[in-house]
């Protein structure tokens, strides 16, 4: 399925202004004034302000919060964001309970406990940001996250993305399921992506960042096969 | 959320032709002529004379086969649609290689011998249409059953039924299944029918077409909350 831009010249926005350009201007901003996140049991508040949260916007990390203040601005950041920011772009810091988090192992075992499935998410999130997709939450569509070419103001999400683990949550294991999901997905111009993480070995370091490493990441797109257009075209030949 | 009617005096053509009503007339006239059906695996065709088949597309039980014959029809029949006609209506007879199954044990066996989940099925089936809904495969939206008020040509389905059990299916276990349901559900603007079919007590005439009396049948609708909808309307105090 093509992109779907969302108006004449957006793609040529686009590709004017890579995301990968924009994520390492963030970083360096982000680095430079030492921005400061509050984590929380469900998500991190970073503390920012005016330009990066405009910046943090133009990536599509987090959302704004709506506060009385004039030069701060609060951005609600997921536990994946936030951990993406921390860990592989190393450009905020995160405290918990007024003390920093300086070691990235207390943090993820935070983030751990509050949430049961945080590294297998985190995993997915991570694998497709680093191919610079936009990240976003697919509560909406019933699956983990959606994914974007560039900003979702100039084009459409292509994939709706289910992360799947052995052991973890109880999806796509029934037909039905399947059904339902590719129908949704379907309708809403969207394909659903299945991404299974796996680790490669039983290692013993789960509860450390570095068991990232023992992940892999298999990618399946599952769509709707429809005779008419996988037919012989009789006009071609 | 209304009944969708398809044209203009449809509700109105509904009234006057009840379903309960065009059943009656099925069986009575299925019940004369003897009609007779053959179960594979998977299904039960049905041989009726052309007068019959119409009035079996009228109820909405089957799908009419294509064939050569001139004044015979075949009508393909799910087992719940041909279980019910057969033990419910009493109006057909079904034959397995070429032996004509007159007891409904025999054919309760053999059906749920086919299809595991056969019994739940066909008691949330016989549920429904002993209210008088119509009740067709919901396979293209990824749920069990779909119902009609009335004839699909006349008004659009209302209800996505999906049958739960104790040790069935594993859908609506997890919430991003749920919000997949009802996401997909609500935009073909029907609602989300769970249907749980639980036995009252644990009898050992679980393989015999009796064991239909100790199930309950619970109902319950699962739909998005919208706190624009559900606010206290000001303009109405």
């Amino acid at each position: 399925m093509a992109p779907r831009w969302k108006w004449k010249g957006a793609e040529a926005k686009a590709l004017a202004e890579p995301v990968s350009k924009t994520v390492s201007e963030l970083r360096s901003s982000l680095t430079q004034t030492e921005a400061l996140g509050f984590l929380s049991s469900c998500n991190v508040l970073l503390s920012v302000e005016s330009e990066e949260a405009e910046l943090l916007d133009r990536c599509c990390f987090g959302r704004l919060v709506v506060g009385a203040e004039k030069d701060k601005r609060w951005i609600q950041l997921s536990f994946e964001e936030a951990f993406f920011l921390f860990y592989k772009l190393k450009c905020i810091k995160i405290c918990l309970h007024g003390r920093s988090l300086e070691n990235e192992v207390d943090l993820w075992r935070s983030m751990s406990s509050f949430k049961q499935d945080f590294a297998i998410l985190y995993k997915a999130y991570s694998h497709l940001r680093s191919k610079n997709w936009i990240v976003r939450s697919g509560l909406q569509y019933g699956v983990d996250f959606v994914v974007y070419r560039h900003h979702p103001s100039l084009v459409h999400s292509e994939y709706a993305v289910l992360v799947q683990s052995i052991g973890g949550n109880d999806r796509l294991k029934v037909w039905s399921d399947i059904h339902c999901s590719v129908r949704l997905t379907g309708s809403v111009a969207k394909s659903l992506l299945v991404l299974y993480v796996n680790r490669k070995v039983n290692t013993e370091k789960m509860n450390l960042p570095l068991c990232l490493e023992d992940y892999t990441v298999e990618e399946q797109t599952i769509r709707r096969w429809s005779p008419e257009l996988s037919r012989e075209d009789e006009t071609r030949t």
